[in-house]
């Protein structure tokens, strides 16, 4: 099941960092459905490096092809594969890590399952996630084409916390925070680290808005075990919750229940502690999840290390292209597999409901 | 894909709380193997109910029947199936709440999704995790037999924390925490509760020892994706993170990266910031996993709610059997889906290694 | 995956001939569906041993015990668990062949894969059918609320033959076939078969009536692949064909295709050489299949086989009760099949079709 | 599933006959495994169209790209996905039959299923065959590399049939037949038919040699319907038979049997009417499989259909490039199927046998 994921819908990623392409196959999409390239585009560009100070200065286009899938800009009811083409890759840089594991990085763990250290990252590595929002992206769409959206925004960098409720999208913004001057901290701890050769983690948030009541399923097909599977697939995220999560652990039951009101002839709950979710499935509130995402472990400082051939300590140092803090790219990354796993969820509540 | 999980391994949970039986049928597994009845009773044992003051009173022996997959107490590779007959079912007690959905519960989303509230939680259950815990019994005897074994530990409850490193089993005490000072204020929490017709949750700390380097796969594939969706198919849970988790996003890079280092021989790493997981791939380093655990949303208290047939708002007070914290309980139930969740990965791993 | 099968539904059949029971987890059904009790039963008893001197003398009562799925009788959303009780078991008929393989049975292979001969065939015995049998009544059930149906007759025994066009359903025939006479001749020739302690095959013919156009998927979604491995998992099918089949092959393509022609303002072929499916794809006519169901193994003349455990030829006597042709048994087997991939694939070609 | 199969391996056929291209994407091969590019082209062109009078007259090279997998002729552990460039793509033969089916090809279930008829085929094109054959190639390499190899013929076109056992391979013959007087009669009916503006079908048997006991699980899990499923996915295949199929349920169990004997210090059975599979699982003996192909739909002679946009009959006329016969080149078709089919079960049972 190596790379791929969903039950209606089902999505490979393929490709590596260094090779000639990354790209993905995506099954079960129904035929007859707009994609715009241009709001494609949009998206990918939310994930793409090189816009800022504060990511890696490798640049990419990042435009994909569509090989399969799409008649125009209408789903055909065939796979859909894309592949965006590794233009700006420079594996000089990766050179003399062959036989050195970077720490934090998934160089040894590759090394053990396939014999290599894969450079840059290979299957590895934060580039795969360019193929993740090719699919996740065209998933947002066709959400939205129900009257479902889902917003995010960077909840905190190392120790720096944004303020406010997210209440609307941070997309436009190029710092995605609800709070500016937050934000405006936020990137100088960045830029701090970057300049102390050290790297940043943080947490983002997530919400889907719109989902209607009675989507997912009890036990392993619950809308939390779904999305984190989807989540956990981009590199780096160690943790997810949701609703009030960890914190919510501290609360008492009549602390933490939500109770149920009506509101506008609809029913709703007071709070949203459950983040949207009662045995699995959707209350008709919005889904609510933080996730955890460790800091870059690509540092400038030195790190000791082992040379796997020689099965000596050596001191590393990284020289290539990296992000200080991933965080901010990795905000539509998560929106991209919420969306995959909300829309799988979805597909497969309709047909039991249509059935009825 | 309802209540399935799992590639290699497929588990399956099936029953209801208040129906003759709950039972799991789990395929995949190699015949020949030796599971012991005994060790699976203990197991079981400590999840099940009436075992003491801060557990609901309901009593059931938990003994499950072998319809299928094991010849005396060997695995046939038939698919294993299983049930737990429900001895000590008094639906009399859900009655009143037929239209009215307890706040915190599947009540509402099961009437959305399914046009009705089931007595004692139907599908939605914790009695489910009877089941899990029979196949996941099962998986830990199993990984065992290959010199794997998972530990646990309840790592808070409410604000009350245990203190001490997770290094050894607590299998054995009544009330499982590393330090049992730290336990006794756990349990006094949980006696408040409690008496104040209150619940508490909290967060429940596991570990997985002896998996050899080279388990898990990248991407979706991952040991993160891959337990998490299996813990998630708990009730109650709300949150999971490996290593340093949420935590760990305050670090800065040179602070969560773990140095690898060669000890006795054998590469490590220095710290295990990472859980054990790096790209989605066991580092031969303990797993580490955080779970949070919502307070029981069954309280004594009042609470406000809906009469979804007549639309009204009513005062809903809950009379049934119940546990004012649920942690206790769902520590072998979170072993339960790690044991399932690694031995379905280490089995696909085993594919591959020795097919090269 | 072993035992299991279908995309939205999902089958598992589990237990072993002569141990405690046989049984089946089927998950996918939508809710609120009622199954008749009485009429699964009527359709269990169409394969039901013991009924006539053409079949094994073995007695099974063959009635299922739902463990969950259904509420009274109407599914709940909850896999739905069956087992069926053995209740006539004589293992001592079977103890003399624990290190002989019988010919033609699977009791060589088991020997090899899970190293041992199981008796009466373990899970590759015939008996399985009967759990197939409770999954395959309730998707008949499901199907006819849908308006469609599913018959079948035998086509042929050894080298008798059928006559006449399988029009309607000839469930409620002792034997099984259009024409009587043609039946009354098969039937001879298996009580011959029976008298020389030998034993006949045949051929089912098997039609699903009323299927819209447009269900199934192109390749491997096809509805050809989704009905052959359904029912290849009956023991002792050997071939499986559609619309003209085998015999098709030898027609030109201007014989063999079927012209598209209005009747009643709807488009309808003019023949059905490709048995209702193009593409993989139902076409609106009746899908139309034949099977070829081997000999009985189970024969009273003496075999040549060897002892496994002293590795010598021995001469193999089979005393054990068997029917003399499996065939009549078997018609109702490949109509659960049948019903099992269809409704499966009608479920998802619903998914779609709302969508849009 | 749409397009995809397998269940260790997993195999996703993408593109459409006149699009930009075909192609494939096949997870679960273990990684460090070399595949030869020079034996997988030379494997291709056995399928490639334009090489005789008995083929369309398309051309296209077949050249596969592969975009992930490979690093250099070794696989990585990362899916493997490959595309092959349509580049003799002539859409204005098809143009006139923008809303008239062609009788016997899946344009009225696509019309129906996806709301217009697509040009050449679209993704149910004889031509995404090519991305099978990719993926089959493949599975054939590595099976070799196991000591397992496949072979098959022409058995027969329309009534002429080949003589002889099957015991070599035939590929490197023009028309692969095992006697080839036999083959110049049937191509003597092919260009008779063509002439005629008309076609023929025909059978392929096809043999699975060194492919060891053990390999195949009971029911569903079992090696025909494996295979099935894969060979049911060419499009024009409507039959599948293992060993004497449907010819042996002419035959007594006395005489279907396969007596086992010692030989050589190994037990093999006398004869192989099961055609290697007992129980769903290998004997050790060769497997053995017929495949039935209707005769190409696409003919020159005029034929009735249906304008579905004006609801009234036409009179068709194909005049796009088409094989009068597709059976020869389903035969490398078929050996890619099987070699997808049973390389899965194989790295299945690997598995199991390891564990032990």
């Amino acid at each position: 099941m190596s790379g791929s994921i969903g039950s209606t819908l089902r999505l490979t990623l393929f490709g590596r960092s260094h090779g000639p392409s990354v790209g993905m196959t995506l099954t079960g999409v129904p035929a007859g459905k707009t994609v715009s390239m241009d709001e494609l585009q949009a998206f990918l560009k939310r994930r793409a490096p090189g816009r800022s100070p504060l990511s890696t200065s490798r640049r990419e286009a990042d435009v994909p092809r569509f090989l399969s899938g799409l008649s125009g800009s209408v789903t055909d009811g065939a796979p859909i594969t894309a592949v965006i083409d590794n233009t700006d890759v420079r594996p000089e840089d990766y050179k003399n890590l062959s036989s050195v594991p970077r720490p934090g990085h998934a160089d040894y763990t590759a090394y053990v399952k396939y014999g290599r250290i894969e450079s840059g990252g290979g299957q590895f590595s934060g580039r795969m996630t360019a193929a993740l929002c090719v699919a996740g992206g065209i998933c947002l769409q066709l959400l939205e084409q129900e009257g479902i959206r889902i917003i995010s925004r960077i909840a905190s960098v190392g120790a720096a916390e944004d303020c406010g409720e997210l209440l609307s999208s941070t997309a436009q913004k190029p710092f995605p925070v609800v709070n500016d001057a937050c934000g405006e901290a936020m990137q100088q701890a960045i830029l701090q680290a970057k300049a102390a050769g050290d790297s940043l983690g943080g947490t983002i948030q997530c919400r889907v808005l719109g989902l209607p009541a009675g989507v997912g399923e009890p036990l392993f097909g619950g809308l939390e075990g779904r999305i984190s599977a989807a989540v956990f697939g981009i590199p780096a995220v160690k943790g997810v919750s949701f609703g009030s999560g960890f914190a919510g652990t501290r609360l008492r039951g009549s602390e933490n229940n939500d109770l149920f009101m009506i509101k506008n002839g609809k029913i709703v709950t007071k709070t949203n502690h459950c983040g949207g979710i009662l045995g699995g499935i959707s209350t008709g509130m919005y889904i609510d999840l933080h996730v955890a995402v460790k800091p870059t472990p690509s540092i400038s400082l030195p790190q000791e290390s082992i040379d796997l051939e020689k099965m000596q300590p050596v001191t590393l140092k990284i020289s290539g292209r990296h992000d200080p803090c991933i965080v901010p790219r990795a905000v539509p990354c998560v929106e991209a597999a919420a969306a995959f796993a909300v829309y799988d969820a979805l597909l497969e509540s309709r047909k039991e409901q249509t059935w009825n």
